[in-house]
Order: structure tokens, then C-alpha cells, then sequence
């Protein structure tokens, strides 16, 4: 039996191939961000989507999101991945508090659950206010900011993955802003 | 290169030998379980803590605790957990809501977070009352109820992980019964 | 200057005429309660409503709400209410965290808030499973119980107040069951 | 029967003889704002209490906390009693979730739960990060930073009333850094 992953190769960043294979071992930490954007006396401006292109021409709408990976903590993830994605001019406020607002589980199979086709995953949930300037260094990606009204609409929610529209539409709830 | 996880081994049960490999390349998701008694009116009455004996004899008092294994719920896991340390009849309030009161960052290298020698692992934490009569299978284990009083004094939490110690400390707060 | 409550009426119950004066100085406190069945495994299977008639041939649609009265635990409120709409039968799992998972602000003019015609009334809102038969003793009231898909029917949530409409909403996504 | 409240005083400010009265009908809204300076990351650096001398010569040491006045929001009560009790400039982040972390039961008489002498008062708590420089307004107050190591020590959570000290100790459960 030849296995299928180097163990020699220890740091954070899996190689497609090892990727693949963890994959079909364990679940999958990630964290689900949901940016937004604050109004005077801190009640609920924007949320904040990025845009991506599909080599089909079609767009879809995602809130920052990503794993967390070998020995970085849930914070350093938030922090990063909202870099990744929102650009270094953020200033994101990353959680207090680590308990997330809720939880997002992805299952490779259709059923109850979120659809990831590539995993089982397990996504820990948090709203991240940013008050920066958000430019994406990856260019093919756009922010685009939304009222809560704006958010729950056929059109936005229909533009993103299952998963995300129904982690968007929880946020909401947890702010008290569920159009 | 030779790798290290068979890839044909799809079953969420992996060998040991697996599983340290997994350990290295991905943090680990686990669920760590604060069992409880409710007096009347739904007040905490006392906390669970499992009892196990050491090789060396001695013991360590531990919270309920495991991996959430792949394509499992959390809430499978949750009553899976419970099942194995508390036993068939501890009818448990798996909890309604998803969303952990804290999670837990454990890390093989001491430092600013808990410690796992084993690896790098992120837990959600659930407070789970238990109405049932609690009989571990497992006859090494014993299951003993302390009061938020009894928990918080050093020879208890001295029993314990750093880790489950604090998580259970938490716990009490959350339930605003910290002594 | 004549005052308009009486110094001497200390217990919890305020006449008609006390509660009236007493709206108009300081915000009312109530408990907003969501009373869930539960299937197997804790997930969510529905939510039970109060059924009101009204004088003019209407009905409504109501959550299990009151106020905490003087020198009352939110617990014992929450116990008193679940069982004068509920019956004395309902098995309620009184919350075992103080936390509400969301507050309700009901102001008695329309604005961005909820309103309350009667008063400024700030609630704490928390999510009841019960287990047992619900009977009203009250033969004006009935209960019924709706999943989550036709709890948010513009029907069902018509026959709500915009509030407890809302608070429905935000319970549902907290529990991870928003349609 | 002669009423206490005067019907025309319909402002939210009630003259001390009729909150006197009030406070012997219903339970008091109040809220519990622990503020936290935080360090790089989201990291929590410190918690702020405010030193207030009594006229006695001893001091005590208190969270930042007060009424919810009739016809105001929960996070107008919050800005307003941050800007009180830490200056205009203390750039507080008012909650973007309105449901509080937990809340505090204070009875007149002693028992299980928090006492003020006063009245019946519910408390909601939120951790409130503030960016900016904090110097009452009101010189008679001071306001120290201590870090969680310091704030659990005797000597400090003994100048805190017994509500405040676990509000404060719950606060640090909750943001993972109970010492």
C-alpha cells in the first residue's frame, strides 16, 4: 500500500496532491467572514461581497473565506484572509471574542448541510467590521458593499453559494438587521 | 517522494499511523463537551467530569472530548462523544443552536494557547445538560458530578488539562455560575 | 402636584392605573420566548405559536411573552409565561445560560425599532424546548406548531407583530434553520 | 390612596422621588459596559474600571454602567454612558450585535443573586473595545487599566461591588482570557 501524503513535508501549506488527500480524511477548519461596514453608533451600514469571475463568464458572490491552516491560530486566519481578500488598507476590527456567531458545516454529498464538492468542511462564523479603504490586490476580484435589504434580494442571494447566502442571512439575524 | 496516507482508506477511521501523518498537515476539529446537572427551574446544579486512571497511577479529570470525524455532524459527534463516556442511558439536550459558547486552540508547542502534544487542534465547546443515569462502558473510566464550588478549587482543576480546565471555567461563566 | 402611584402597593402586580404611569417613565422589561419541539438529535422540528382572537374576528399569532415582574428572576419569568400559554404540562427546558440570544427594543412610535403602542419595552429573548403537552388553560388560546418553512410565509408572518415576527426570524437563524 | 408619580413628568429624567417610587414597581433596565483597550490582532490588552472616591475615604472601582432612560435605544444608553464615564474622545466600538454577552440580576435583598441596595435592576453587558483617549469629564473619577492577571487578583475584584467583579470576571471568559 503506497500512501499518498510526504511526511516530510510539515509546513502549513499542502501541496494539491496532499490537499486532496487530507481531504478525504478529516474535516476541514476554515473561517466565514462577514465584512461590514458601520454607520454612526455602530448599527449596520453595508456588508461587504466579493465578486468573482467564472471562467464561464459567469460572477459569484462570496464572503471572505478560507481554512485555517497548521499552527496558525483562528485569529491569524481572520486577519489573513480578510488581507487576502479586502487588501491591506482594511483596518478590519478581527473579533474580541473568539466563540463565532455560528458555525457552517459543508458536506461533499447534497443533503441537509452546505454543499462544498470538495470537502467536508467546518467554518467558524464571524461578522468583521472594517473601516479601512478595501482594494483586493487580486485583481480579479471586486467588493462590493450592500445594504442588508440589498443582501437578502433573489439576485444577490442567487449569486451565492448556498452556504454563504444562509451564513449572510444568520449574520443578519445575529445584528438584528434580517430584512 | 513517498507519501504517507493511503488514498483508498476513505473510511473516517484512520490508522494510527494515518492520523499522525493528518496531524502534521491540518489542525484537527474536535468537540469538547461540559456535561451538566440542572436543579429546578433549570439552575446548574453540577458539572461532569470523567475519570481516568494513568499508567503511572495516577489520574486526570477530563471533560468529554473527541474528533469530529469526516462526513460526521457536529451534533452526530456531540451524541457520540457523550454516548462513549457517559453511556447509552444519559439522555443529553444535544444543543439546539450550532454555534459553540467558546472554541478552544490547542497547540503541539507550549505558548500563549492550550497545549495538545499531539497535535495542533481547534475544539467547540457546548455546555450539554444530562437528565439519564451516566454508567461509562468503558470500566476504566468513572464519572464523578462536582459543584461549580468543587470544580473551581486547585486539586480539581490541578486534575485537569490546562485546556479543559479553563474550558469548564468558561463554561461556568457562561452559565453565570463562575464561583 | 398629585402623584399617580400608589406608595403603598408594593407587590409585583400594578393596578391598571400604576402600570399606565409607571410606561411612561422607565422601559418595561419582558421576555420574548420561542418554544421549539425537538427531533431526534436535537435538531429543530417546530416552533409553537399562540393563537389569539380578537374582539373584531381576527386572530393572531404570538410568541410566548410577558413581563419580569418586581423582585422576579428572568427564569421565573420565563417559567410563569411558558406555563400560563403553554399549560401546566409543557416540560420546558428553561435556559440554562442567563444570555438571551437577541433583544427586542419595542418603541410606541414607528420608527427603525419595533413597535409597542403601549410602551417603550426592552426584551430578552430566548429559544424553549419543550417536551411535553401544551393544553392552554386559557380556552381563548391555542397553540400551534409550524417548521421553520411556514413559519416564514408572509401568511404566519402576517398574523405576527413586525417584532415577534422578527424575533421568530433571528431564532431561527440562531438555531441554523432559516429557510 | 394618594399616587407618588407625577402623570405630567412624562421626560425620560424622573425627579429622585418618583425613581424612587418606580424602583418599587418593576425591575430597573440598566447596562454593564466593561471596556477593553485591545493590543495588535484583536488581542485583549486590558479592562477599564472607573475609581470612584466614596465619602467615607474608601474607594471603589466599577464598571462603566447606568439606566436605560424611557424612549432611548440600547446603544444609545451605551454611548451615552461610555461618554459619561470615559470623555467624549474615547472612540468606544458600540456592539454591532445587540445581544448582550450576559446579563446581571441585582435584588435589593441578599440571596443568590447580585445586590442592589435600590432597587430590582436587570442588567445587559457588553464589551466595549474603545480606541481613544478615555478622561472623565467628571473629576472625581479615575479611570485605571488593568490587565485580567490584575483584575482577578482579591484586592482588586474586593474594591468591586460582588455584581461588577463577576460581570467582569465572566467578560474575561468570554473573551478566552479568564486568568
Amino acid at each position: 500500500m503506497v500512501s499518498d501524503i510526504a511526511s516530510d513535508d510539515l509546513g502549513p501549506w499542502l501541496s494539491e496532491h496532499d490537499l486532496d488527500q487530507v481531504r478525504r480524511k478529516v474535516p476541514m477548519l476554515y473561517v466565514d467572514i462577514v465584512p461590514v461596514r458601520l454607520a454612526d453608533g455602530g448599527v449596520l451600514d453595508s456588508v461587504g461581497l466579493v465578486l468573482r469571475g467564472r471562467p464561464e463568464g459567469t460572477i459569484t458572490r462570496e464572503l471572505v473565506s478560507g481554512r485555517v491552516l497548521h499552527q496558525e491560530t483562528v485569529r491569524q486566519a481572520i486577519a489573513r484572509h480578510v488581507e487576502k481578500d479586502l487588501g491591506p488598507l482594511a483596518l478590519p476590527q478581527i473579533p474580541v471574542s473568539p466563540a463565532p456567531f455560528t458555525i457552517g458545516e459543508y458536506f461533499p454529498t447534497p443533503g441537509d448541510h452546505f454543499v462544498d464538492r470538495r470537502q467536508h468542511a467546518v467554518s467558524l462564523a464571524y461578522v468583521v467590521p472594517v473601516a479601512g479603504d478595501c482594494s483586493p490586490a487580486n485583481d480579479t476580484l471586486e467588493v462590493t458593499w450592500l445594504t442588508p435589504r440589498e443582501i437578502v434580494t433573489p439576485e444577490i442571494l442567487g449569486d451565492m453559494s448556498e452556504g454563504h447566502a444562509e451564513i449572510a442571512r444568520r449574520a443578519l439575524a445575529h445584528l438584528g438587521q434580517l430584512p
